[in-house]
């Protein structure tokens, strides 16, 4: 039977907090019939999301996405701490009394969780977590070579949930529309629910984080790509999910980084008496902790200029190139060719 | 029944590989009768490492420590990577087939090994796993306010294994010596050995080390100290531990921090090929990557002079007060004095 999936996003399909319904929309090759947000409902998905054509309609529960043809039903909301909430589970389990496969990246593991289980027991369905971590876990190893002409991307950002994964699925859609041998490399559940493959770093033991992120880039070696786009996680500020960042920076070991931001954002989105630090800083600060690791550079900006307007994202635009010296745009708005040449040239390609 | 215990560091005795054990041996008011190494066996525990002025005896293996009245084996060895090996593994079942209790603080958790569980209730004795994290992890509270006059202070360091549980255990010691309502609190799985409480922040998902460290305050604050000493981990430019390092210094958030260092070491202890940034450069990264969350200073530099002279010790605190223009001292061979002076005049005590 081919899968038809249903993004659930109750109360947030129009806010960030929706990044992975939002990621899996734009960027899967699944069918998605339907989103669940009663806010939202009676709209179509791409009505509220930008730069998603999807005419699927939003509706108001989970029995009416059965009812629109759903097979699968797929937390597409990212919560601080990624701990599932007593009305996700609700809606869960009401999936799967609809006979629904069910798929969700959360720290919680739905197949460790015996409620859950007794239920998709009963009802003859499937439980997925998304949430991939490597079987046996290790730290990276001493032997730090890799193969000649490899080159390694990776998105960094200002704060977490700004469109870091976005920026290396469009970089290395258009690597690869340029002919290159690119891969993107998934690091969280979304980038995993979309490309079937990586791990998701931030659900990796601590010790191991660096040791996970070299595995991915040697797994995208052994797929066959001498340039990889690695997803970035949290940001090195952030007071929740630095370590996380640094884990995973210090495993990839870039060779250019793409600095992320949302245009206009001044403070962490989830911590307001955090400022964000002068763009100019945030990327001597990515490439000052790595420099003992690995030479690697910040070579451009890629603003979410989401909610602006053209001429407000042009502004924003030029006030970034003006803080950092770097070619900056916004990967959605104004295409990747700007900053995938900014990459390629560093890498001398 | 007494618990007597015996340390199991096979082939490790005399190396910093050792920490578990000498922090053990050094800090914990347990009874220690034995330690299992066959290279120094005939000699005393304290022969070997200096500092400590235990008697016991080294033996060349567990079955020798039962005889010497062991109760209680401990895996006194942090390997990289915290897992179990073989050899170490067979050390544990001779132990149980020997009746003793047997306690590790590895990634492997020995209650969740089939075989190990099996043999244990075959001989009636207790697996014990020392690397606690919490039964419900959690990501920093948006409120960040702390009881007024707490005093934070954090151990950071150039490596792992340089002994920053040595010196916040004797910061402590001397700090409660003075009258100060101090505690030591454990990160790691020898912390929780000695102490009898805290969370292994290594071995928390990702996602809740920051959070992990932030209830270690909150704990020690409902303890009744005003004046944490906060054991560290790994190092910021670690290509293996630095998420560990950094999620644990933006959870704790420290005022004061001391900068631990490995006399004479230029380069990282386990990547040959990842040179030590010159001391002043450290401390300053330690700063800049807390600036964006909390305001703290690194304050003075612990330096580990194990091995050393007491004119070469000499010289390489002169070079170290040089180098950063701060206080420096080898906590264990000079006292805890001229550092936590350094502490308590930064906090205003």
């Amino acid at each position: 039977m081919t899968e038809r999936l249903a993004i659930y996003a109750e109360g947030l399909w129009a806010l960030s907090d929706a990044k992975t319904g939002h990621g899996v929309l734009r960027y899967s090759p699944r069918e998605v019939v339907a989103v669940v947000d009663s806010t939202e409902a009676g709209r179509r998905a791409g009505d509220v999301v930008p730069y998603t054509a999807s005419d699927a309609p939003i509706v108001a529960s989970v029995t009416a996405a059965a009812e629109a043809g759903a097979t699968n039903l797929l937390i597409g909301v990212a919560p601080p701490g990624g701990v599932l909430t007593d009305a996700w589970r609700a809606a869960l389990v009401e999936a799967m009394e609809c006979g629904m496969t069910v798929e969700a990246g959360l720290h919680t593991v739905l197949g460790q969780d015996e409620h859950l289980v007794a239920v998709a027991r009963a009802n003859g369905v499937e439980l997925r977590d998304l949430r991939w971590t490597p079987a046996t876990p290790r730290v990276p190893r001493i032997d730090r070579r890799r193969p000649a002409g490899l080159g390694v991307v990776h998105a960094v950002g200002t704060d977490s949930a700004i469109g870091k994964m976005t920026v290396t699925l469009e970089l290395d859609r258009a690597a690869r529309g340029r002919g290159l041998a690119s891969a993107f490399v998934a690091t969280g559940q979304t980038g995993i629910a979309i490309s079937g493959w990586g791990y998701a770093v931030d659900h990796v033991i601590s010790d191991y984080v660096a040791g996970t992120a070299e595995m991915l880039i040697d797994e995208g070696v052994e797929r066959g790509a001498d340039l990889l786009f690695v997803e970035g996680q949290g940001a090195l500020h952030h007071p929740a999910y630095s370590a996380v960042t640094l884990g995973l920076l210090h495993g990839c070991r870039p060779d250019a980084m793409v600095l992320v931001h949302q245009a206009g954002t001044t403070v962490n989105s989830e911590y307001a008496d955090v400022a964000i630090r002068p763009l100019g800083d945030v990327a001597r600060a990515y490439e000052q902790i790595l420099a003992p690791i690995h030479d690697g550079a910040v070579v451009a900006v890629a603003l979410n200029t989401r909610g602006l307007t053209d001429e407000e994202a042009a502004a924003a635009v030029a006030d970034a190139h003006q803080a950092t010296g770097l070619p900056a745009a916004d990967v959605v708005r104004h295409g990747a060719d700007t900053i995938l040449g900014a990459v390629l040239a560093h890498l001398g390609r």
